[in-house]
């Protein structure tokens, strides 16, 4: 006999004594006590949107790196980066790059593109048809553009991208999203773009609203191509005395061996021939209330190093398919709009300047992590910090 | 002139005070006060090794699904899956999910490999040298194996890849690492093992204990092909009656809309052909402290059906770079040792049955998604549970 | 003391006394006698152009396959394919499926799209110069066109892809190049655009014409996404009599094992997840005088099929990257030119309904290789016709 | 009503008498006359086991590049290479190449790996039968691998590479093969042994000779990582005179260049980080019998670059899939033989010496047109050379 979790009707589920009901229930159900699943400050009622079945919580610690120096077009000036994570030595080293970042003049970030997906796929008699239907819609653009706007006020249909194989037009509608990560927004505006489509045009036999395209929740190369998200970069020129100093190598090895990790990246298939951007990813995104599930396609980056002509290390990274929002999702829960507003980045008007912090983060844990592992003292800092596991 | 944020030395620092002296100095620093940030009810004196500068929490909602009927080796019956997101839908999702595996007799799953990596790069004066120095790896295994193992008590070093490129040797260390996930137990093993190595061969120029053919915090082909943390399957045969009322289509359809939606990650360079992994795998990893970082890797998938001769629907998800421990890392932190302990995984001994738990759940999300898309009620579902954005 | 290859100056090196004086001088210097290699048959007058340092032939064997049905929209009607080869089974192999394809009334082909790629990379100060030079592209598109144009009367820039990272821009310029394959001479267009761009836009610190993302004479996902060459599908609808005849197996185990096949290409990170397509575009390409280390690129694939309500095969594949011309290169050489003739294909006008013929022999390789394998009758068919290795 | 070629029964087929009369057939049918196809020097009783309906000739013009000076440790010393195409220039920029490895020492060539591979799939119950197959396969390599050798006398069974998902296992076979390709001789051997296998394990419910993890005739990074056929590096040190003459550019900016072009690879999703290996590949691929569609497994390319102590310029490409043989398959025909007895190369004993001919040839055409690119004289010497289309 199924046993099913208490729910009670409506928002009236969303309550302390809803969460308590059902935590019982499953520690009933699995003979555990728990204490600190009970542990949180807010009121259940903030949640309708964000979850169901709202039980309790997971703490997650969260440790400030920084002072963050930052010279962006939207992000200026110094900031405090909360990560929440529970692997040591996360925090010190973003701390140590940022601090080595600081002393280099700060990172400069830029962001490239931006466009969020929904990918739907048209099925017809035969590749003909395909054909001819993405040459009808490049003609009814504009009509369909229109169509799709009718659910969103923030997003804005860009360009239709058509990828076209045998019968099958698979489509990608790229949409800016305003300051929402944006994923509900275009499928919404999709499906009511696809439904016109469908009452427009003769000789679709099927569509289905993805076609594995989009693609999200998962990396592909067809993303770092044509970037999810946002497309960041982040800049800085390390004088040569203080990379030398905090990577025990002269520029010219450390060229050398980027160029051996990217090889390495290459041939291994990779989706990203840094070091660890997920992990400042991951972390920003805990705190900070974004849909933690994107670091699968968040994890993509691209770096891209030179010694100056005064001999100096330029190093940058570009992130992709960094997908981020300062309004709806999380961002607006408890905690998570907490550490937002400790960066100025909750709500309308500041996605562009927490992505470049982002950036600026990411950049300060590969120059760190990269440094200690061409040092050699990778792994007794993770003695030090870290459980010895 | 750069401001530090506040520490104390040594174990001092993790405390209630110093938590507050550095939020208080983030709060002034950015003119913003907080309150549920200092939410947390454990004490901060269990966090070092797993975070430095510790400030507060991020506090993120919990929600259960279930009951999840597993037939697995390590992990037999019915789980109530703590899932830790802020995505409105995830959790009815993974429920509905759920509920049909439950119908149709549970999910099936099975570990396939297990495999920890460190990937060190070894350079030579010339390709041959890094030829021969592939022999010698080969011929002084043992040897090597036994300095790994030196450095600890549950790692064991499987094999040793090969991957010469010109005068580079890109080796893969493979261990397997007990309850624990595993990342620092092998980087520590490695580097003694690179010293031995460097010690007894002659003619090694230089070598970095990552080549990034890891790929750490990536994800990567080579990954895929051979596995990174665990290999997990998950079956189950759907009652055709079963599915084609969820995803209001009979079997024959469900084939084909696999096979493009198959085709369309094939195309776009993705690596994963299914739908969502990362949700359900992200939001057990936070409830769980796993390092969630690992979502890049983990997200990692290779969806494979079949219509049976009974006519019913055959669904398999394999995770070929599933990382989890349940031990150390963030599993022995307050909630995150609940939830395990609510699923019978806290610590030693449970790694398995952790792990085919993920891959269950995943499993049921990926039925409940595509059922959900064909059905033509995704873009609904989202209107109803979700946060209108 | 370095040897020299014997030379005359201009077109008079193109004779058979220099080709001759040439032939001896290898011979002489490795201690062979040769016949063959100066049994060709035509002045090697025609050859500036099309090689240096002629010496002699290769001659290769040639078998037709055929009647290959087309139902093509420039190929119509019968054709008896050329196929230069030196691997046994492959004419008959060939040959089998173009029977199977005749009874099933014959192949669908369709052009999707047609685009030739040069692709050069420009250096900025850092990642806004990359950007903001992106947004003048767009916005001086019609005088970079002109400029192009100005160097080929039949090559067309149909649009500027752009891929920023840091502070490069790589630009991905797309032609369409009448009936010429088309590489050098995008080449030149985009050097002119280039050259006049530099006159134009200050900031750019160095371009070079081509960053790898061509990516000429090199297979990539980004070509199988965005085309390079033609865009070809190639369709068939088989009974199922016939296919189960063929393959030893009911329809629905065709589905299965190719669902089987393309996990494994999806598994492997392949560029086709077909058969060998790379066999019968090989051959045909030597035959015909196209530039043969096209293949690299052309022998990219993505096969799709389904189960028809009649209960019939239809099967396809569509080939992204098939790199064609009817005029220029070799096409005009002695035999080429008479193997184009025989498909009336030689010269202007005749390059769409190559890439037809070549897609639809493909097609008729896939399904009889496929079939044999699923027969079990593979290894026996070679051992039949191959020679016993 | 369907025309069929003519035929002979048996050894008769290959005669003057039946290549005439399929001719006269063919241009009966399309109603042109040819005349070169017809100018072969060779007895059709040689190809039997090469080609069926026999019928005429390619002829491809051969010229010859060189010196190309390698120390190998199977070939040594000064080679000219001949290289069979119809591409103005290519011929000229290899030779290029080789004068200047030729001032440079020559290039160094060393084999690293070798192994040719069939990829059988197994369909099991459920993973667990898939999995518990594969320890099965591991206790039994032994048993196996005599299996397998019983179909050939060069052929050797080296490992069993295993990929299970779902339900399925795909095994990879890998064999040395002699001095043959031998793809032909994997299949028997493979087909042998999987028969075996049938019949000593209980529960496959099928199985098919190959899953498309070989990937024969494709791309992919399976084979870039494990090699199929000749794993071969080439390498050179150039002295930084002799390449910033070439190049028109200082050894720091060919490095910035050379991660440029490594970039924009990676990003691509590009099989090969060089310029252009299938150029050299298949001209000699076509002058020497080899099968020229392995053209799309050959072209993969691993290029690693460094600036040495003294300033100069090490260039190293590694191929990872080059597939070649020096007997069997075209490589006894009448011209094919000529020009492998040219280099030394024909028959039994000659094949790394030949592969390490064709990587050292490989790297000329890299620093050639890589230099031409850089000094910007590429397209000038395409129209010097080439035809202008």
């Amino acid at each position: 006999m199924r046993q099913s979790i208490p729910r009670a009707p409506g928002p009236s589920d969303y309550s302390r004594d809803m969460a308590e009901q059902r935590l019982a229930f499953v520690e009933n159900f699995s003979g555990v006590k728990t204490t600190h699943t009970r542990g949180y400050s807010f009121d259940p009622a903030i949640l309708p949107g964000n979850i169901e079945h709202f039980s309790g919580v997971a703490q997650i610690p969260v440790g400030f790196a920084g002072p963050l120096l930052i010279n962006g077009e939207h992000a200026q000036g110094e900031f405090f980066v909360p990560l929440a994570t529970t692997e040591g030595t996360l925090v010190a080293s973003y701390n140590r790059g940022m601090k080595v970042i600081y002393e280099s003049g700060g990172v400069k970030t830029t962001i490239l593109d931006d466009a969020m997906q929904r990918a739907p796929v048209f099925h017809f008699e035969d590749a003909r048809g395909a054909r001819d239907f993405g040459i009808w819609i490049g003609d009814h653009f504009n009509e369909i553009k229109a169509q799709a706007e009718t659910t969103t006020r923030s997003g804005k249909l860009r360009n239709i991208e058509q990828y076209p194989v045998g019968k099958l037009m698979y489509l990608r509608f790229n949409y800016t999203t305003g300051d929402a990560a944006g994923q509900n927004m275009v499928g919404k505006a999709t499906f009511v773009a696809c439904e016109y489509i469908m009452a427009q045009y003769p000789g679709i036999k099927r569509y289905v609203l993805s076609g594995n395209m989009d693609t999200d929740k998962k990396s592909s190369r067809l993303n770092m191509l044509h970037s999810r998200g946002k497309r960041v970069s982040a800049e800085v020129t390390i004088p040569a005395a203080v990379i030398e100093n905090l990577a025990g190598a002269p520029v010219d090895v450390l060229l050398q061996q980027r160029q051996v990790s990217s090889l390495g990246s290459f041939l291994a298939g990779s989706n990203n021939n840094g070091s660890h951007a997920a992990n400042g990813i991951t972390a920003l995104f805990i705190a900070t209330g974004q849909d933690v599930a994107n670091v699968a396609e968040s994890c993509a980056g691209l770096v891209y190093v030179e010694k100056t002509l005064d001999g100096d290390y330029y190093f940058s990274i570009t992130l992709p398919c960094l997908i981020v929002g300062t309004y709806g999702g999380g961002t607006g829960l408890a905690t998570q709009k907490e550490y937002l507003e400790l960066l100025g980045c909750h709500g309308a008007g500041h996605v562009r300047k927490f992505a470049e912090i982002v950036a600026g983060t990411v950049l300060c844990g590969e120059i760190s992590l990269a440094s200690a592992v061409m040092a050699g003292d990778w792994v007794s800092s993770h003695d030090k910090y870290g459980r010895n596991r």
